[in-house]
């Protein structure tokens, strides 16, 4: 029989190159540590149906492009979002057969430790991510999300949850006094790909849903998302729409009565599964439509 | 300022439940082991903007359904496509407010011990995926997706590499025999959602792509990735289009050279990463569009 | 203030190699798939004290040595027992400064995909491993331990658990007929380091501990491990002891009275954390005492 | 044939449980994260070799004991080495089957949000760990271990290493500019199991290891742990001795030449697999010896 060949994309994922900015070994060193995954779309076909490979540009060379541009593209290095820009145009612009280039980044935190000028300490509260798409289109830009994951937050109280829909399946006790904790993924689309401090750009947005997680009181996790998303858009003037995934990690009340011990929301039993998941997208207008900016294996 | 809602699903996610058909104590006993997760859009937008859960269904009563159903929906729960069926139908056609439902499955594999009737083994060669989605029309059927993941397969030879472009960063020598493998992920969506054998089903394509790689003579990962969809296409008429993201689980010859020792092909360095990772969708025909079919977080 | 080092060891952890036999490119092949760590102890005080590094063999030494004795250890090579040892009595026979080498092994399934000569699928039920000390004392023989780890095994029935003991905490009900589950972890001690077919005993303890699981009514896990273990060593005649580690992956029947359904062990929910966890030793006889085998950091 | 049960213990594995400290729902709140297992030995043979459970306190009161002394041990709870000690007497003094028992905690690092008396954070740069073992003998005070683990840090330079032994498999150049990277685990054992300030001398050793790591001068991870050792001793008088295990997270330099590129210890690959690993312990004086405080699972 004869089969169609769809949508198809190849290149190197996972590439793990660790950048220090140094003047000299006694110079004040600085550091970036990403995760460097690179996909190519374009005029492929032939390596999968013929097997020839003349159009391939190998992933090999993928990843030695992502380990060259982390010396010559400059101070561009310093942010993910432009370090993944610039990949992206590499691609697009200098290998004729690409169509299009996704490049997608994990950034690990790190701290200086003291004013150490060569030491430094993994901070992990979150992996800052980064999705830079150059389209089908060579002439359209790239297009920048950025994003962190692995956020985790918790407020003992101010949160209720009540007045919920009621079906047959429905057991669950309403509540106006519980633990609510998450652990976010966000992921923001910006509406330009240029940017003169990413990084400082970057904190702006954390900060924004920290503070909304922590001074919102809750009804639900749907609303707490809901404040969390319009408080980055009140940050970042930038950011045309944001994406939230969070988990409830649920922490349930454990019944110490057969032990005679009252427990007035104290003690909580950490669950892992299941978990509810809330998803929602925060968009500066209704006619904001980013959708072609996110990875696509990357929904939320 | 005046932000916009925009897409928002939410749903009880990984609900991990074991069925055991049994008629009796002493009866021989069957067993499925499914992680299911719940994903729901609708009418749910006060729940984040104003705080009012009137239309929410608990994330807590989609866990229920999942469990009671496990019990009710009879031989239904025997096979993860149909289980996930039942599970989407009853949402969107019992909860009003409900417009679409994506039902995801991982089944874990287990294997009956001898002929024990009450004992088994978990085989964990890979893990069956299953994605269910009825969409915002209600009268549209569910559709349905199936798929494995975690499928490791390698071939010490009959693998060729050469012949690609190059470019300013490409250094790595053609080859004419290579270690090939990877640990397949496929999706498979199907024509239809009703089957009266959908774990036999299962196996033939498994069977299909497994003898597809073990017998073709690669001169890429693309190549067998084409070679691997098209004999699924042609062993399960129902399947419309099947997609495959294949990572390249490099094996590096390891130069012992220095040691006086020879390495022809014998000696590897199985690598972690980086990885080359190709990824490809094989239709049955040019005008198959099974997009919605697929959860949009599983590009492939 | 004047400080002592006390024990100290060191090696590469983690060296990933594949072995292929091969007489040609296209006669029958067979692979083998280590993950094996080489931890040295001996003179190395002054790499600690005063930073000198005379003595120190490199790690990247150990991981040469590791992937050269792939090739050239011959025969040994294909059962990680006797890989081991051939690398155990290299470091401390041929290294002067290393008085004693700790190698472990993890070594992963794979099956031949049919008839095929070259093609090979992951079979993941578990991780075979391996530990072998060669000692402080040059003369003493290197110490083989066998064993298997993530072999999951389940019985949806003739398991009881009551009588047990009552305090103040106590609140389970007993049973008469429950699921039970484990996550085999076991490690067994030979009396030799010789063996002219370690695949075969492998495979032969393996058998026993699975039959002896499946076959066993139980009254308890610990009942269940006493009579894997028993089976174990009638199985295996050179084996001196083995240890189980078993964790009770919890089955818990869910209460689906509430949406009028009954539940006669049918429906578990398969819980994550926490969870029981039996650990036990079965000897040949009361004066056994392989505790030198294992390695510290593997205790059961 | 007649077999021997030898060592052997049980208990219930990872009790995730989070205490909140709060005197009303208004005031300020604190909380601990804790995740602890507990493992019991004594007169249990009976469990095993005939199936009576008489004796067996069930891991289910185990783990209610766990969530019951969360709320009942009051300020013992408030550091993971106080409830470990708190558990560990119970289970010793309260059960007379009892012979020893071991509690290893996880403790989670949470940080408030800003001055939110309600809102916290999770820090994830490492995980801090406890081990209290009460031993056999029943009047034997409980004996502790503090300690961390996954504590990633990183020198962009001042670290060399040359000099070392060769061998045949000797391939390594010398460098005298290097970075070198670790994810520390440290455990310390303390003389005593009281202390006023747990918390607090957790945090001086933590400054102490992190000090030593940045401030010294490597000839060798190996010198460096003993640095990090002393200094630990150092600073907390009433621990006995340390131990350091540390893989050598290799960061590799780049060979960017083939792109005429210069890297002077600019672009590094951080590698995953192998890895070197180091490991030590310093002591207070040559006769400290407190190996039976550790768990026999966690030799490092």
């Amino acid at each position: 029989m004869s089969y169609v060949l769809g949508h198809n994309q190849y290149g190197k994922a996972e590439v793990h190159v660790v950048r220090v900015f140094r003047e000299s070994r006694e110079s004040r060193h600085d550091i970036v540590d990403y995760n460097v995954s690179v996909a190519l779309s374009g005029d492929f076909a032939d390596a999968h149906i013929t097997g020839d490979q003349a159009n391939v540009l190998t992933t090999d060379a993928c990843k030695n492009t992502v380990n060259a541009f982390a010396k010559e593209a400059g101070d561009a290095v310093r942010a993910p979002e432009s370090f993944a820009v610039a990949l992206a145009d590499h691609f697009v612009d200098d290998v004729p057969q690409v169509a299009s280039a996704t490049i997608t980044v994990e950034a690990f935190p790190w701290q200086r430790i003291g004013d150490q000028p060569h030491a430094f300490r993994r901070v992990d509260d979150y992996v800052r991510t980064v999705t830079v798409r150059r389209g089908n289109d060579g002439d359209r830009p790239a297009s920048v999300v950025s994003g962190l994951t692995g956020y985790v937050v918790l407020k003992t109280t101010d949160s209720e949850f009540h007045g919920f829909y009621q079906d047959r399946y429905t057991t669950l006790q309403p509540t106006n006094d519980r633990v609510m904790a998450t652990a976010v993924t966000a992921r923001w689309a910006h509406e330009s790909n240029e940017n003169a401090d990413w990084n400082g750009a970057f904190d702006t947005v954390v900060d924004a849903l920290t503070t909304a997680f922590a001074d919102s009181y809750s009804y639900a996790l749907q609303q707490t998302i809901w404040e969390m998303g319009q408080k980055a858009l009140d940050a970042a003037p930038g950011v045309a729409e944001i994406r939230l995934s969070c988990p409830n990690k649920h922490h349930f009340v454990i019944d110490l009565s057969p032990f005679d011990l009252s427990n007035d929301n104290e003690v909580f039993h950490a669950d892992d599964r299941p978990y509810g998941l809330i998803e929602a997208t925060v968009k500066r207008s209704a006619d904001v439509d980013m959708s072609a900016a996110y990875d696509p294996g990357q929904a939320w």
